[in-house]
């Protein structure tokens, strides 16, 4: 799926681990916090997980979906399901909100740039390419809240997220434009959208709100 | 669309008729009960009944639809609707609960063994196959719930609902890897989510619930 | 998209921008008064401006999205995103609400006319082109409320709206039935939805509600 081609396809590998599972567990814990049983904090955890890759999937027709390409995937994230409904039955999941911060940022960046260039593939225009590569990164999250009745944090959290992810989407099609090298490009992109979202976790920046003038 | 071919076609039929009406009955009562109007009360009918087979061939990728296949299916929603929405007018329409749940147990071991028999013969894997049959039963359920504005019941309800349609879908794969007749295979996976199921209500059977821990 | 070949394609055009950028109004009028943020914003004008229209698209599975084929739109779209936003924040953005009704009411009625069409290019039985209009029109608005964690004003407002759709829609087939011209044809269902609309404000109609009978 992430066919970064001249990328040491490990390192890839690994990043994806990350993210996805970051996802995941975000999708595991808001369920938890919803007082849901075991089958809406595993829902949560596969759209928090696969949610924005399958609806971008669904959005240019592309079939396999990636997590039945990479069926492994799957299993990967019943697996944590398993593991943490135990470890929270045990009290034992405390997971660093910092730890998350950076897994969640690496996957965001990730993502992303899976987005974009999945687009580029498919030839659509570059603004449709960012779309996509926001909706492969942002969506999972938004499906997440919408299943437990709230508010996507991502639409009113005033902390840019999806505005890291629109800056990393840029920045691939920056790169692309330039003709480098398309390793070089998925790591700019994923260094804009991880690098901007750090920095404004760090710096506490916020997006201002607006209200009917 | 359930083409278990050596069923007799029309006991299938009429299985299905019955599932599909529990269902869209499900949606249309949601609706009356958050006071919508006569428009948010039928599409409340058509989510519950058609949005789970929906949702499993968009993510196939299955055109026709099941419901423009057989578009007799689709009247007969519309039909169930208008019906309804007299009675409720009249205040007549008093349906015990014990037919709903008996006539949605049976909609749900259906829907969750034509799920998975979709994914089969698309080659997926056996893990997105379940997934597949529990979408298509489940997923119309969420859709009504999301539409009220509503915690899906499927995810906090603790009563084994999906659950039971995993048990199904399991059974589903494990008749089909011994070889049955796809009647039997058929058959089993219905008895089994529609079993657990009625059993589940009859002895009050609850999932555990999960706080952050 | 809208090949009503037979029109004057700069009226239609007119009116095609007219309506979008009405609905997509009401999705950034939306998301202000949810005190989002500029990303929650932008994305709630999005979704009511082309989510009707790409959710009719999955169904009949026609791609490229309309909004891929004609990008200017989504060009128009950011602009007007960004133009609000400024006069919003400068308590400068003061939409009569007789304005909006009216380009609101256009764009339903041009909204339900292309998606009937749309479904009866694709061959699809009368009843389902008439759903895919309804889709088109309505659905826009109703994932805009949904992300807004509300319950969709087209269920449960009591004034007519998509009745008027749907009116609409089976004007269009009366039409194409009785074998009118097609640019007559759209006009009729237009003026079908977007006639009745304004009667129905006007003379404030209300639909009856149901509860629980």
């Amino acid at each position: 799926m992430y066919d970064f081609s001249t990328w040491g396809p490990t390192l890839r590998y690994v990043v994806e681990v990350i993210g996805t599972l970051a996802f995941a567990l975000s999708g595991i814990l808001a369920g938890a916090r919803n007082h849901m049983d075991i089958f809406g904090i595993s829902v949560l955890g596969f759209l928090a997980a696969f949610g924005g890759g399958t609806l971008r999937d669904v959005l240019l027709d592309r079939r396999p979906f990636f997590w039945v390409a990479e069926v492994e995937m799957l299993w990967l994230v019943i697996g944590l399901c398993v593991l943490a409904l135990v470890l929270l039955r045990l009290g034992r999941l405390h997971v660093g909100d910092k730890a998350i911060q950076w897994a969640d940022a690496l996957g965001l960046g990730l993502f992303v740039a899976s987005g974009v260039q999945a687009a580029l593939v498919a030839q659509l225009p570059v603004v449709v390419a960012v779309m996509m590569g926001v909706v492969t990164g942002v969506f999972g999250g938004v499906m997440r809240d919408i299943a437990c009745n709230e508010m996507p944090t991502a639409f009113a959290d005033h902390r840019p997220y999806a505005v890291c992810g629109i800056l990393g989407g840029w920045a691939y099609i920056l790169g692309d434009w330039l003709g480098w090298a398309g390793w070089l490009v998925a790591l700019f992109s994923i260094a804009s959208t991880t690098g901007s979202r750090l920095l404004a976790l760090k710096f506490d920046w916020r997006l201002p709100d607006w209200r009917n003038g």
